[in-house]
């Protein structure tokens, strides 16, 4: 799709080069040993803060948000295997993915055998570290190459995971720009995977950048930008802010938006929210994409879109979570995601905000026949097609549609014409005293 | 479909052999001379009631039923026509297709000529000999191979039909399989037919044989089975009934049901009753089957889905009637039909029934963001998935759905996944309260 | 689809020949140069009112109509270019298309640099000479054709343009065919344009001569004929008309009917009108016809669909307008239509008017079953399927349907029956008291 969106609207225009500067952020946000807990977490918002003023909260280990209760606070240090030869087989220092995910701290020496139940591996992806993580059950393992752990001769091996579970908090930042009304546009990235760049460095340091961006921007609407852990930070954000959801009108979940994967769009729950009609209006123009309905499996739209709330998020990421052979793997490192991937899913996100924020319902002031275009200079103002976007058709089908009944996305709907190409329309149409805003 | 009906529930699993006892049924039932009145019917009704205990209606000659009458009461002894060598060419003993069913009684001497007139042959399957019926207009005729016709010589043919009309009854019968409420399901099959295997003694045996399976099991619903002449006994049928009609929920009526066709379901004329998407989500399991729009020709669900009843009544088959060549001909006999046929028929039958039975309407209990599933042991208990059935996916979609507004199949068809792996997730949530029953 | 339609209708059995009738008018209304206001419309005008007895309208220079001023009234005498030889190179005389359609007066001698400012050419079609206009920008100017242009030599050209700019008046023509209602089908066609045999010619003569063909027909509908220069003319005759617009329950623009492309409709922005689904239903027999959306761009539709109308007007043609090589060309002549396309575009016509005219809605009196037809002797007359058309399974769509809820259309729209064939049944249900028209 040809993109007429125009300069005024600021963000896209300023794209040039974003796509580097939230590579570099990821590369930042990269080596951090990320947990739903833990100064992972809040060293990540040390570095997101940079970008924006972000307002960070703290809740306690055993605050009960719904029908969970805020586990304890995981923090480590260092872990290893050492062979028995003494040579270090396994270090946390080489990658954090060596450790299960909120593993329990252990110290002993065990033989071979043993020490396998312990380890998690990828048969059919031999080279590469797994990413597993144990929250809710009390346990400790390690992930390692199955190569490697196929070369580990039997003998005694000695284990050390220096890691701590002890009573502290929960912690999520969050960043609200206040637009003309308090009517939000939720946009939720998780920050509780460790070095996974396009699960989920890309995510956070993305949206980080575009909050940033934002600031410049007068707004419609108020844009609250979310860096919670997974499914236990959106609910404890849920929990907080229950008797403000309603202020909600659209929503998105992001993360994975940095690699090579065409880009795709899973719908809310209700399945025709204003965000499912507008990210398949910009998606209908990227080569590629996929539009997928919504399914109770994936990120925090699980949340998000569970009954009690029902809210009008989708996910946007590129490659499908879950179907990637890199996902959830070492190979999810930072070669797997490139500045011109990132840089095209900012483009997208700011296509869509900009469709929110320009949508408007026009009310043809002159309904009976079409008004004389020609006397206005609208013809010949079209004939060269520079600075406004506009064309005939689009002046025609805006004039038609303006009901009072068809935002201009229902105007690109069912048109078929680009919604900027219509929104120029409508201004110009505005301008010349044709439209009115429709109540 | 993979079926996952837990055992439970009881049909499924006792069908092996039920192919077999259906067909041999259908071989008690075949030789019998069957029209819209007569012993034939009472005949057959006889033999059902082996297999459970059916009530009998007789409907005197002359009833008005509707817009129609009960005709008086055919029975037929004997047939035959004999050549001008004193030779019998056709012998009703061979076959009780040979005579024009419902025909007048006739005794005569006739030139070939003049006989050919009564002569109703299949040009195109010359060693067929077709079915035909005369039930309103007076006739007398007979149904013979056209290779055998063509052979016969000139000369005087003596024929004698040795049928009787009078007053009489036109019977039917019942069984009443009583549930937990009132709510019917109605099943249907036309009984009036002689002998063609498929059309119908395969549905009558299978739904006797379906009664009989019932017995043993408490049901929620009441199910109706009903044997009657084709249009006039269901129009009997419903003129005695009118006033509970209301009552019935669920209703199909059943024939050809032993062929090797793949199934076919015909939907009600609502197109979108219970009944209509029970059976598109069973047959959309089923390799070949076909679903079909409901149309005013076929079976008795014309008079079902007459406009003054438009009862959710739709029509389950295999190969579909008036398309397959053997239909309405002396080769829609015992060959036709196969127990495999039968038993696969029945499978699918108790499957619908099994969902109409086991539907329900799930209210989540923990409907803001989703219940923790790991402390009450449901990701364990879905790790092995031997006896429940259920997936994580399907917990997963019963939670998001539970909103009241979604039942079991309505959750089966928003997810793609089979109703009994929901059935199964439901129960197991159910048993761990994060369900309710929605009123 | 096979034409079903009983002959008491009276169109289409009369229609033998009426192609070459259309052609002939034609024929003779080809020559004219018309535009949007001036004598070329009267003359047309005067030779349409051969066949019907045409209102004729004149509407002053100056009226206010919506948005528009009717514009000074144009006529021409003659106009000429001769060449630095003397010789008269291009000649109103030969074509009418040589001059820009209400192009000013003009008198005087140029360079051909500057003179060529003032031709337009078709350089892709180079031996056709383009149709332009210039009607709400003053401007004077010449269409030739490309290859003649480059053949100029250079030197000074002697112009002159014989046209008068004056007040005067727009007229247009029209003609209401009173039916047992004031329920009205518009039926409407532009008078604006030259010698342009398909575009429209065909329309004026085929509406005038279906005008003619309706005056021995009693009508339920009222059926109004307008023949009204493009835009301008229909603003007019909408706007002395405003308050009578809802008695418009269908409606059909009508353009290029004479040539050999398929039949095309572009639906009514309403999208489902009757108009809509009865087109719908014609064209669905009709090879290679097209059925397309509303657009805002086209005939005067866009007019009558204009949001404060939304008639429910749809658009009537074969090869659809802008996308032929002929378009707006000179090739646009008498060897451009054809008898047979102007007749087949008068048969689907008056089909659909028969549609119009003949739908009802039938209640079925003996909705519980089917009523017993064969003892009304209406299998036997269905047997030979002569008169009637009716066929068995016309019959029983009709009564199953029959529940004040279909009419006709619908009927056919859901049985995949001709809408004829349906007609049929219904009038011989209704002839044996089995059906009533519902209210």
């Amino acid at each position: 799709m040809e993109h007429l969106n125009p300069g005024g609207l600021g963000l896209s225009p300023s794209s040039t080069g974003v796509g580097q500067e939230i590579y570099s952020l990821s590369e930042r946000l990269f080596p951090i040993c990320r947990s739903i807990t833990g100064d992972g977490v809040r060293r990540t918002l040390d570095i997101l803060s940079e970008q924006v003023d972000l307002e960070r909260h703290e809740v306690p280990t055993g605050t009960q948000v719904f029908d969970w209760t805020v586990p304890q606070e995981w923090n480590i240090r260092s872990a290893s295997i050492t062979g028995p030869d003494g040579q270090t087989v396994v270090d946390f220092a080489d990658s954090n993915l060596h450790v299960v995910n909120y593993s329990m701290p252990f110290k002993g020496t065990l033989p071979l055998d043993e020490l396998r139940r312990h380890i998690h591996t990828l048969p059919e992806q031999p080279g590469l570290i797994p990413y597993r993580t144990s929250y809710y059950a009390p346990t400790w393992g390690f992930c390692v190459a199955h190569d490697r752990v196929a070369k580990m001769p039997e003998g005694l091996y000695r284990v050390e995971i220096d890691a701590e579970l002890k009573d502290g908090c929960l912690t999520y930042g969050e960043y609200l720009h206040r637009g003309q009304t308090e009517r939000e546009f939720l946009l939720s990235a998780h920050i509780c995977h460790p070095s996974l760049a396009n699960d989920n460095c890309s995510g956070l340091a993305l949206l980080a950048t575009l909050a940033r961006s934002l600031k410049a921007r007068k707004t419609r609407y108020s844009y609250r930008f979310l860096f919670a852990p997974g499914t236990i930070g959106a609910l404890a954000w849920l929990s907080r802010n229950e008797d403000r959801t309603y202020l909600i009108d659209h929503g998105l979940v992001l993360s994975c938006l940095g690699d090579a994967g065409s880009p795709a769009y899973k719908r809310s729950r209700r399945g025709d929210a204003f965000i499912d009609r507008a990210m398949a209006h910009v998606l209908g123009g990227e080569a590629g994409a996929k539009l997928m309905d919504f399914s109770p499996y994936g990120y925090d739209e699980r949340q998000y879109c569970s009954p009690g709330f029902n809210l009008p998020v989708g996910m946007f990421q590129r490659s499908v979570h879950g179907t990637f052979p890199e996902y959830h793997t070492s190979a999810d490192n930072l070669d797997f995601i490139r500045p011109e991937h990132l840089e095209d899913s900012f483009r997208i996100l700011t296509e869509v905000i900009d469709i929110v924020e320009e949508d408007w319902t026009p009310l043809n002031l002159f309904p009976k026949g079409e008004p004389q275009l020609g006397k206005r200079g609208l013809y010949a103002a079209l004939g060269g097609q520079k600075s406004s976007g506009a064309t005939s058709m689009s002046l025609l089908w805006v004039l038609n549609l303006a009901d009072g009944q068809h935002s201009l996305l229902a105007m690109a709907e069912r048109s078929g014409l680009p919604f900027w190409e219509l929104a120029a329309a409508a201004k110009l149409l505005l301008d010349h005293g044709l439209l009115a805003a429709a109540l």
